[in-house]
């Protein structure tokens, strides 16, 4: 496999180190550091940490899936429930530690930086019009009531997804996604 | 009004200042300032940061008017409806800054540092428990089902409330407290 670019090693080594110990802890030399990259070569590739937030929202929002919940071969129930026991399984491998990314950086720095608030914006959107397009489907099979429009229960269960993170996070453990799976799926996608 | 102590005057500059900013992002002198005290006088009253971390969130509880959910002089779902439109409000009125100061915490802290992990641990619990036990008056009353036990259904709703700030927060409309107040009070709670 060639290696990365060092600009893409960075990117990946920001993304992991946000996602690890939040953007403000994560200083730009513990980046360069994780990148085998020196410090100095940091701002050759990037304007700010700022800029380099909005690249690893990206690069994060890539490994989220987003085609298998598109993919219309697959029951659009199994789509959805798959999408969210890989979200868990994830979360458990790291033993409740770390969020999502897209809501931790939302969380830490919406309010003071534009940018990151924008592509926050742009990656939650995203991943809740596929949720959409999924919960749709499942509406058009008649496999979910149509008495709630799709789009507000896809935003409603990623909201609710995103809660489940924060709850795992502070109890360390599985409770919060038993609530999240038997509500979700026995009770609101039905 | 007699002046606070200066203690108490840092807990709840603290408290702000975590919440507006963050708590990498508020630094003790910040805090001092904010308080009007030498920064010098903070490691007199605090042995660090962090357990003003653990201060600022039982301060923090302490205003998520919790005995009004307990209040069984009151309709159980109005009680939880009056609930959330307050924490509504309250974010509308800083037009969407800010999010609740308890997960923000978690999502910044909970894995770095145990005390404030634990304390965020118990607000949600003292909080979950208050909503718990408005579901399950409103259960016995008949006006919500028995399918989901209220411990399940208050911990669904508290995460998704939290997720719905987060949203909120990004997006910077009220569409997400729309879909949040759609999906509990016509759907879950009923």
């Amino acid at each position: 496999m060639p290696r990365k670019s060092l600009r893409g090693e960075l990117v990946a080594a920001a993304t992991e180190q946000f996602h690890t110990l939040g953007y403000h802890a994560a200083g730009v030399k513990t980046i360069a550091d994780a990148a085998h990259a020196p410090k100095g070569s940091f701002y050759n590739h990037f304007e700010s940490k700022e800029a380099l937030a909005v690249l690893a929202l990206e690069e994060y929002g890539r490994t989220r899936r987003i085609p298998e919940l598109l993919d219309t071969s697959v029951d659009p129930l199994q789509r959805l429930r798959a999408h969210f026991q890989f979200l868990r399984e994830e979360n458990l491998a790291h033993a409740f530690r770390r969020g999502c990314l897209v809501g931790d950086l939302s969380v830490e720095v919406a309010d003071s930086s534009e940018p990151v608030r924008a592509a926050a914006g742009r990656a939650f959107a995203n991943w809740r019009d596929a949720i959409a397009s999924a919960v749709g489907n499942a509406q058009q099979a008649g496999l979910v009531s149509r008495a709630v429009d799709a789009d507000t229960l896809a935003r409603f269960v990623l909201n609710a997804w995103e809660g489940t993170l924060i709850a795992a996070r502070v109890e360390r453990t599985a409770r919060p996604y038993e609530a999240f799976f038997t509500l979700v799926f026995d009770t609101l996608l039905t």
